[in-house]
């Protein structure tokens, strides 16, 4: 049956398969940039537990508690609450794929990567997109964000809350403030701000936010958890074609994740769920005051012990994040040279800066189970060390 | 600074949240529905390993190594061959978003729930689609493909290589050669194919091809290996519009999973990603040929034993799955209920009929890892005891 040439091909690329298995070498690194963080011992258990099918009773009582974890954690009581199967990004994708049509004004407030990122996705999608600009390092100005939309309608204005490109922390309250008034739909990219703190999804006035597993959750990356308004519900439901994509339609994902009688729609991640069900456990156990509390108190920690290196922080105390410090690479140190340092010799991992910011900051992250007094303490003096 | 709203709000939830970890309920049930598959236990413990970052070199190694094993696995030396971080439906999701620009007229070959849902997934992206459409439980007919592709030009033609909802194999090859003939570019769907039965890409003449990890490799479900060849690249290069969906743009992709620098673009599925990686050294020390063995050794006994039972097969022999086996349903016989009493007394999943086949078949999967003759005993014990 099989060609010569197929023979061929599979002898050579068998020989060629027989790998060592580097999982072997897979050892703990601290991880200190902007995600992944350190994950839970319990998450890393919870991810090895046996998988069930994806329509199992027990597995669709996992569900409904996963949805119940999330809405506490985002404070809302959105009844389409629930993770999208694919990493934040595949969360900002799923954002604007269900709410944005073709032609729709959008309005995207940027600065840092994560704003530029979403700009972009939504131009895909064939919104007419305008930007906001504002200095890579400092947040978005609220007022700024009025007047312009004193100018213009839009369907909806997008901001990230966390900018983990910078380190700052976008005043997402008093923006919903203004969007509210404008009647625009409110999406909001909590990647990296969920879980480290406080996020009042419909206090705030947001209609679509999208968050991760790999940041202050200390999950694995794998998975978006994502919430929906009713009045975004309505907006997607009145749509006359249909979302352009499939694996992400917010509908189709519903009729899977609510209701009596679970409808497939594609094989969930099992055991990436466990993971996020388990983080969820993780963080309300701690309490959701005592977690934000431990991610402010690490970061003036981590502050104060830098300070005493002689080592600043690029954001406005007003503004930083604690989950994610911006730090300055003083004159004259080999920035790449350091973070490689940190990561072989004392097997720390660090983030570089992106963009305008390449090479003249370390992105530090504190995120989840990172975020403690030991971890710390080990990079301060690893970076005394090495500086 | 909370308002008296959030407030309540926050406790309420707070209160609700605290849910029993229903973790601890998961038990080993033996997956023999359509997928997912039961795990090699070596890939549960894969994936608990220390997350490391995703631009640690180490993980990057493992990366290289994915690629070079998913080569073998789908006999193919495309370059670009890597997984998509979601389950096998973001691969298909890949697949057509890359592949087809609007208008571009698609056949696609329909007889069953997968062969539809490419259908609708091209037909979203705007593509003029045609399908062809073949009974469920029967196979496609390469001579009536032939007769059509002489009717009309495509921009590419689509297929499920194993129709999970019927279990019924497609003439993948045969198929192949009239589609090479047309000039179209060749899309297969190798979902529950890939790891069960021989996927011979480059001698079948296929541009795209993807899969999912929760079938015949027994890893649980989250990414969707694809390979995409050269001839199919050039036509993404070859756009002048973006493709629609910045998560799934395989341009950007590549620029993560190869060359000297790695460029960001998501952040990796790094314990998933292990996860596939251990999946595929479980496979590879088998060796192929030893694996396809197996399934279909598997799949004769359990045909056999089935027969004694006076249990029949939907589909002819010659083109039975062996890893996915539609069972008749007997003429008075409670098909749910049989179905809830193996998971609820005897912890064995099968899976349902879907569409025209619902409550007609048993899906009865040997995929992987649950292909194994204990596996096919225990499930006949119980049968014999539920009917």
């Amino acid at each position: 049956m099989r060609s010569a040439y197929t023979r061929r091909l599979f002898y050579d690329l068998r020989v060629e398969s027989v790998v060592s298995n580097k999982l072997d070498a897979v050892h703990d690194v601290l991880l200190m940039g902007p995600g992944p963080s350190c994950v839970y011992p319990d998450v890393y258990r919870a991810l090895a537990h046996p998988t069930l099918g994806h329509l199992d009773p027990l597995f669709i009582a996992i569900m409904d508690d996963i949805k119940t974890l999330l809405r506490t954690l985002m404070q809302t009581t959105n009844r389409a609450t629930l993770p999208m199967s694919g990493t934040g990004s595949a969360g900002m994708e799923a954002a604007f794929v269900n709410l944005v049509k073709p032609g729709d004004a959008v309005l995207v407030l940027v600065n840092g990567v994560f704003g530029k990122r979403m700009a972009e996705v939504a131009g895909r999608l064939r919104a007419q997109v305008d930007t906001l600009e504002f200095d890579w390092g400092t947040p978005v100005v609220p007022e700024t964000v009025a007047a312009r939309l004193q100018m213009k309608d839009y369907a909806l204005v997008a901001v990230v809350h966390a900018e983990t490109s910078t380190g700052v922390r976008n005043p997402v309250d008093k923006i919903g403030e203004s969007v509210k008034m404008s009647g625009a739909l409110y999406l909001v990219d909590a990647v990296t701000s969920l879980g480290g703190i406080p996020v009042h999804m419909d206090a705030w006035g947001i209609d679509l936010l999208y968050s991760g597993t790999q940041k202050c959750l200390s999950c694995p990356p794998g998975l978006a958890p994502l919430s929906c308004s009713e009045r975004a519900l309505a907006k997607l439901r009145a749509r006359t074609t249909p979302v352009p994509n499939w694996y992400l339609d917010l509908s189709l994902l519903l009729s899977y994740w609510e209701g009596a009688k679970r409808a497939y729609h594609h094989t969930a991640p099992i055991n990436m769920l466990y993971g996020l069900y388990q983080a969820l456990q993780c963080v309300m156990a701690e309490g959701l005051e005592n977690v934000y509390a431990r991610h402010r108190n690490m970061h003036e920690l981590l502050v104060a012990e830098l300070g005493k290196l002689g080592l600043e922080i690029l954001v406005e105390p007003d503004y930083r994040l604690p989950m994610l410090n911006a730090v300055k690479v003083p004159a004259g140190v080999d920035e790449a040279g350091v973070r490689a340092r940190l990561l072989g010799e004392h097997s720390i991992e660090i983030g570089a800066g992106l963009g305008p910011l390449a090479g003249k900051i370390w992105r530090v992250g504190l995120m989840g189970h990172t975020a403690r007094a030991v971890n710390v303490q080990r990079l301060i003096e690893a970076l005394r060390a090495e500086l």
